[in-house]
């Protein structure tokens, strides 16, 4: 058996998340389908970096599965996107050591969040970018992410509904850009609670709108409390843009 | 009653068209059904400047309805767009004489239709853009759209299902540009027959491939024959952009 690793991409829109769940369609259950069919019938899993959630889209997700065929590693993506739907697709792939694994051997992750900062509602982004008609601060949202940067304590910006116990996380960076009428929040850390970027986005663009203020940020941390940090903002203006390894 | 003039935008790819027709999702028959909500159940037509395809999209469609009621003008697309699709939505509106009427006093349409010009597929836009991963000469495809412009027979550039008799039209301009890696086709004209746009397209995709030559545009025209053109690329990649009356 080889192991191969693969980038994977794909449109969240139509699709409840990654993970294989009963009477949902996921990306996952996708996936293993066309590696099964592959595999002649062959039941074959394939391990994602981590979970997406509904509508969060994947520009960069990594997975792995393992094979008995020893096809050149860049005729996989080829192979498995004749079979796959046009919403999801494998960009690139290579064996790997068969100790390799795309969750646990992860040291840092990316996500970006597109915001669509017009007045009027753009119909053909509906779906891949969050509607904010409201005038914003851009400084104030720059000086806001910079206090989340950082080794901290981020239960404020955690979903309730988790089991994690440990919630400390190290964020390498968060970045504001302007995208001609978009803003997009880029986020890398080592790793990150159930819903946090969408919180954490909330959060800032509540400080651009002018709800809170930058240096309140801070503070939100130290409350350890959800309830202390803004909206979850909708999971279709976000993408798993990056997974990077040793 | 007062005659309502309205622009209006959607996103093709889950509509089979503009015209109500039985068992289809059709962009005609959510807006009549929107505005006859609206009349309090007193059947309200909305008439289209002309039919689009399925998976077509617009962004410039114009419509009119009658209406008794005397709001704003400007007030019509928030009242309507609350009860619309997140797919379609009324972009502007004007009260106007009674006799105007969106299809016959169109003087002239604009279309427009974006190739995707890379070599990987982006799923992100599988449905707003013509995937077209072939190298192609750009200057070719300038000169072989210049054959198009003025009045023809376009017979050969006509869907063989039509029953309409007269086969000239006149066109105002044909443009090529070049947005990134996408190319666009602007299209003005007097009018256009059944798939003409997508099968001039077509045409000119393949002189900018080196499957026609530029120079062959006339004869193609001569011919009178709808062999003698180009494939009729998808739908998808069209858009209906402008509508223009006196």
């Amino acid at each position: 058996m080889q192991r191969v690793k693969a980038i994977i991409s794909y449109d969240g829109t139509n699709f409840s998340g990654w993970q294989v769940q009963p009477g949902a369609r996921t990306v996952q259950k996708e996936v293993e389908a066309v590696l099964t069919k592959i595999h002649k019938g062959q039941r074959t899993s394939a391990i994602a970096s981590g979970r997406t959630d509904s509508a969060v889209h994947s520009v960069g997700q990594v997975m792995h599965f393992d094979t008995p065929f020893a096809i050149p590693e860049e005729k996989w993506p080829k192979a498995i996107n004749k079979l796959l739907p046009p919403d999801v697709q494998v960009k690139a792939s290579f064996y790997v050591d068969s100790s390799f694994h795309a969750r646990f051997d992860a040291v840092e992750k990316e996500y970006r969040y597109r915001v669509h900062n017009v007045k009027e509602k753009d119909i053909f982004r509906r779906n891949h970018v969050y509607f904010y008609p409201y005038p914003i601060n851009v400084e104030e949202i720059k000086q806001a992410a910079s206090y989340m940067v950082g080794t901290h304590d981020f239960s404020s910006f955690c979903a309730s509904r988790t089991d994690v116990v440990d919630m400390v996380r190290t964020i390498h960076e968060v970045r504001v850009e302007e995208h001609g009428d978009e803003l997009h929040f880029v986020f890398r850390g080592s790793g990150f609670l159930y819903n946090m970027v969408r919180i954490m986005v909330g959060t800032l663009l509540e400080a651009g709108k002018g709800l809170r203020q930058a240096d309140d940020v801070p503070g939100i941390i130290e409350a350890k409390s959800r309830p202390a940090a803004g909206n979850t903002v909708p999971g279709h203006g976000l993408y798993l843009w990056d997974v990077s390894y040793d």
